[in-house]
């Protein structure tokens, strides 16, 4: 990692941070050295300017905990105990420095709030705010949990929100911010940290975060486990907010943003059917057959619903 | 990680990886997860169209070996055997697709030569091209070599080659392509792979990756170690494509590129006197006092030199 690059931007990064036993060497060397228990998970995410946020829309600190917490998402969903994070930022020259030194809070923030320590950094410059998060965990003897162990018989089950962020990213693509409650789930996801542990332990047979949107990350499930998935419109909540979002902008049916909607970050999993834990919700079945997601048995029309919103 | 985002490139860039038993979860997860052999050593890495490359200068498979021979030599610096890269990739949507495919090959390319598996990566869409190779290695019941070990007594050693990449971008800013030597070496850096592990079982003190410059990074090890470093310019070799460049750009010291010109990522260490191995040059010592870098016992007029040549 750099020292420094060719400014000090990593020292308001990375000064005075939380430490634990098992980091060996903390920032500022050419690598952190930390202690693993078991096998190691990896995922690497990278969110860029008026690309995947946009700086009129979201403060500084909320950029911070969304790239931590994307991130810190893929851990949870392979069953991986979050152990460390380092951060890859790209900013431009003439970028406030506040705007530097709240991103690193709102890090730092996620950091604490998800489990996972920051180990270090690099600062670069360039023409758009660029931020790469960089996530380790460790299994702790635990297998990990793919997407590819679906059996049919399983149930799916969701923990967590969907549809939240879409329905506040169609609310600011208006030119509005309110409902408040989905245009704050837009700036910063709250994925459910803890229960990809929880899912694991319970038996789990394949489990995916929730970041393209339930049918699509359904989808790359139901494919790598080659079974059938249906979901049952039933056990979806449509959340107020959602629905006074769908009325405000023409009456479109606000299941699309629970259906189709992505950045919310929840945990979808399968289980046998006694297996499900707390906290976890039956939403769909695993069934036999060519890999494909159904809506209450029949396709779902997600591209007409989807535009509607846009 | 991301399944494929928007757009397909994961595929160019993670299908038919060379894979080994280490590798629990290869690529198309949310997480890959591998096997580690005791402490894991971690360092973010990131270039930037027209920042740290030109795509005129460059070749896409140029700046894929690049970026992983900029993280891996990070690896080395703490005599940690690499294990793993993940690639985050943004690019823009009019880029040809054949950029991404040829920057795959290189990033396939470098790590086979540096002996680390590519595991998984995120593609996004940006303005600039921007690469962020993220390392993982572990430590194998070896401590780390940290900056902070060097001691009076101690001599100071490098593997590798200082100045090449600085002589070569000193051609290209002013519109040249040769001496090729120097030019390739601004493209491809070529660090001493395999060298950070013999340094450690030498018994090195100290070790850094020479990414800013021979006299920058050493004063990183001096503030790190609280020693004074002293540089013999007898011991330091200055090559002939080296001389060519500085005759041509008007005369300057063609030692400053040895002495100041970073990015070709040779290692520095410290040893005991007795402890140098094969491979490796004694070119200054280590010294009690105040944390300093000097050049036969004085201050090196670095930018008066270094400016000569820009």
């Amino acid at each position: 990692m750099a020292e420094t690059g060719e400014f000090e931007l990593i020292g308001a990064i990375t000064s005075g941070l939380p430490t634990s036993p098992a980091v060996r060497v903390g920032p500022g060397d050419d690598c952190a050295v930390f202690a693993v228990d078991g096998d190691v998970a990896v995922s690497t995410d990278t969110m860029v300017e008026n690309v995947h946020f946009r700086r009129a829309w979201s403060s500084p600190n909320d950029v911070g905990r969304k790239a931590v917490a994307a991130a810190v998402s893929d851990l949870e969903a392979m069953g991986a105990r979050p152990v460390g994070l380092v951060m890859a930022l790209t900013v431009p020259s003439d970028l406030d420095a506040t705007w530097v030194s709240e991103f690193s809070f709102g890090v730092r923030e996620e950091c604490a709030n998800a489990g996972v320590l920051l180990l270090g950094g690099d600062t670069t410059r360039g023409r758009d705010i660029t931020a790469t998060a960089t996530v380790f965990g460790d299994l702790q003897g635990r297998p990990p949990v793919t997407r590819a162990g679906a059996r049919p018989g399983d149930v799916v089950a969701v923990c967590g929100r969907l549809g939240w962020a879409a329905a506040g990213l169609t609310v600011l693509n208006r030119g509005f911010r309110s409902p408040r409650a989905v245009v704050v789930a837009h700036r910063v996801p709250e994925p459910p940290y803890g229960q990809g542990i929880v899912a694991q332990q319970a038996g789990a047979t394949a489990m995916i975060d929730c970041s393209d949107g339930l049918l699509a990350d359904l989808a790359h499930l139901a494919r790598a486990s080659g079974v059938a998935i249906d979901v049952e419109t039933s056990a979806l909540d449509v959340a107020e907010p959602q629905s006074v979002v769908a009325a405000a902008v023409g009456g479109g049916d606000p299941l699309t943003f629970v259906l189709s909607g992505g950045d919310d970050h929840a945990l979808l999993a399968t289980f046998a059917e006694d297996s499900v834990p707390d906290g976890w919700r039956v939403i769909g079945r695993v069934l036999p057959g060519e890999p494909a997601v159904t809506v209450d048995g029949a396709q779902w029309e997600s591209d007409a619903g989807w535009r509607h919103f846009q």
